[in-house]
């Protein structure tokens, strides 16, 4: 307790666990440089760069005429978990009961209720690193303990069945997989997958597979759902990617029929529910069917592009990245550090990346992600920058 | 760890600390008894019953039409940030500098920040009991400890500065004010507020204000706003009560300086930001000055229509509510336990009322919450329904 008049509050230790988000730095120094007149190539936001589908606002728009703004009820409105639970059955050919199906306010706002739900403090969860930087920040949330497991080139960038054995502990409860991942954009083939799910439920845990990237997938890959492996896999998922709806907030997990309980308890309490219009907006998403057809074919393009382009500046792709918007790419041959790189890039250049350390330690800072969510000419101008930048 | 193949998770221990909410099973068994064809007078829901200002819904209308679907700032639009500060200024008299405004996925999504922020693991937060049952659970799933202290008539059914002395202890962090509150609409007079702020200064703690039934009034009842009584307290309001705007689920809190950047940082990880199209919403309620006031004549001759009808049914109210659309009040000449008592009236007389154990343990099974967030002449079918089944 402070002494009386001495207030001294601070952020709490879990807070101060959560190192910045060095890209948010970067978008702030960006815009500073944009608002005095200089123009920036934007390839370090991970957000799509097309319209919500029209469809989807169009459903909002209906239920702004119908005066839908009362609270939907807390796991969702019953018609989008209908409308979810057919589209597990047209995508992938499951069957999932609706009730097993959470809304909530973006992929984030599942996590965060499921790592509440399953973790006990100091409990564990094995994760990729690099991975996507929130899902560790949400464990600590949670007071629960992320276990960060080197992955690279030769698993494709996720968790192998070893990884898992090897790291898993007393108090070990879940493992994570995203693929397509995020900031490697690369696809777990499904015996891969299927493996790993073994793996986690031999040791008595949870296998955690974020989808938010499925869909967005070039050439043949597919991606196969966590459940038609293991039914009993945790699946998170929503619309901000696939359907390009970010600002929207609309989310959902597929969780064991034992977790809808205690998940609808803390939804309600935390949340209340997910936004109202919102949801409707992804009833219309659902839909609206080929909608992603388009965007993945200018993502292709880009992509195909990078992939060209970098290894000729002088970065590395060891993995052809088959889905999202990211190339993961080494830059070990052009800096010694790219969070340092990645700042003299932006200022001298006028170019904006992503540096390896915002998703974890393993060989971070020999790492950079580009987003291709920007248009191609675009990626074209930047590649053109970082060139002229790198033979100065 | 378990055994493998038997996969034996459970729902962790602070979910279990979660009560449910009886209102919602009582709520779930009225939907029940209406799709059966039976009539069923809502006096349980803490949901206004109007609708949304024309002026948010024709915001939102023009933000679909410019096609606004990115992620807002993790901490709210710039121009909601201001017309808040503006609010603050107009309503209070207040100089709050828009940094200082966290725009939030409801006053939930604050509570649950702050507690993220404020709380090491068994750190503890003063409330009041009967309460806001969210609180204390928000204070649970942080990993904090919610100290609930009986309060009742004497002090408006808020925490007095010597029940703030008195239950304070060692790892105490805070103390809770709602005014108006829930379940009791009694205001905390403004000199009164004054020295509860006062107090739990003197011990190193901070004010939090729940300030979410503001403006929701009655007579010449005012409101302070903590700010104008403690520049250091934590305010904490939203959209849904004052502007009618629940599903949209945008709510916000001023903080102190020195925690504007923990709280971005837990906010950019599990929210990365609230629904951009309700904050378009949100600023075109602001705009729309006086739409609460329609609200609040009809609010007030609802709740002066209680006022008179309870005590000749038997209920005592030992404090008249000036505020937010409760009444709180004593059924212990009426039921020995009012959980039961609420059932046996949804199922006998088709009425709904929350019963008192959801707000806490003080008293409780003595007390009912009626919402009067219901037309006037529901209100009187609900009445004379209650006069038959205590008569019968």
């Amino acid at each position: 307790m402070a002494a009386p008049g001495s207030i001294t509050l601070s952020a709490v230790r879990r807070v101060d666990a959560i190192e910045p988000f060095r890209v948010m730095q970067l978008l702030e120094r960006a815009r500073e440089l944009e608002a005095a007149g200089r123009d920036v190539v934007h390839m370090e936001i991970g957000e799509p760069d097309f319209p919500s589908p029209a469809e989807a606002v169009a459903a909002a728009r209906a239920a702004l005429d119908r005066g839908e703004s009362l609270y939907a009820p807390s796991t969702g409105l019953p018609a989008l978990k209908a409308a979810l639970s057919d589209w597990y059955r047209t995508t992938y050919g499951l069957s999932v009961d609706p009730e097993r199906i959470l809304v909530t306010p973006g992929a984030s706002g599942a996590f965060l209720v499921l790592y509440l739900v399953l973790l006990e403090a100091g409990e564990s969860v094995l994760m990729p690193d690099p991975g996507y930087p929130c899902q560790r920040h949400f464990v600590r949330l949670a007071g629960g303990e992320p276990v960060a497991v080197p992955v690279g080139p030769d698993s494709r960038y996720h968790l192998t069945p070893d990884d898992v054995t090897r790291h898993w502990r007393a108090g070990s409860r879940a493992a994570v997989v995203t693929s397509p991942g995020n900031p490697t954009g690369t696809v777990a083939p499904r015996d891969h997958l299927e493996a790993l799910a073994a793996s986690v439920a031999a040791l008595g845990g949870r296998l955690i597979s974020d989808e938010i990237y499925h869909g967005l997938t070039y050439g043949e890959t597919l991606t196969a759902c966590a459940l038609e492996l293991d039914p009993t896999a945790i699946v998170v998922n929503g619309f901000s990617k696939r359907w390009a709806m970010t600002g929207w907030r609309v989310g959902w997990m597929v969780v064991p029929e034992e977790l809808v309980d205690p998940c609808r308890r803390v939804m309600q309490n935390i949340f209340i529910a997910a936004p109202t219009l919102s949801q409707h907006a992804a009833l219309g998403a659902l839909a609206a069917g080929d909608a992603v057809r388009a965007m993945c074919a200018a993502y292709d393009e880009r992509r195909r592009y990078l992939l060209e382009a970098l290894p000729e500046l002088g970065f590395t792709v060891p993995v052809a990245p088959e889905g999202a918007f990211y190339v993961y790419a080494g830059a070990g041959g052009l800096a010694d550090d790219t969070t340092a790189f990645c700042g003299r890039l932006l200022e001298e250049a006028g170019v904006a990346l992503t540096p390896g350390a915002d998703f974890g330690r393993y060989e971070a800072r020999a790492h950079v992600r580009f987003s291709y969510a920007t248009a191609l000419e675009r990626l074209r101008e930047g590649v053109a920058r970082i060139r002229a930048f790198l033979g100065s």
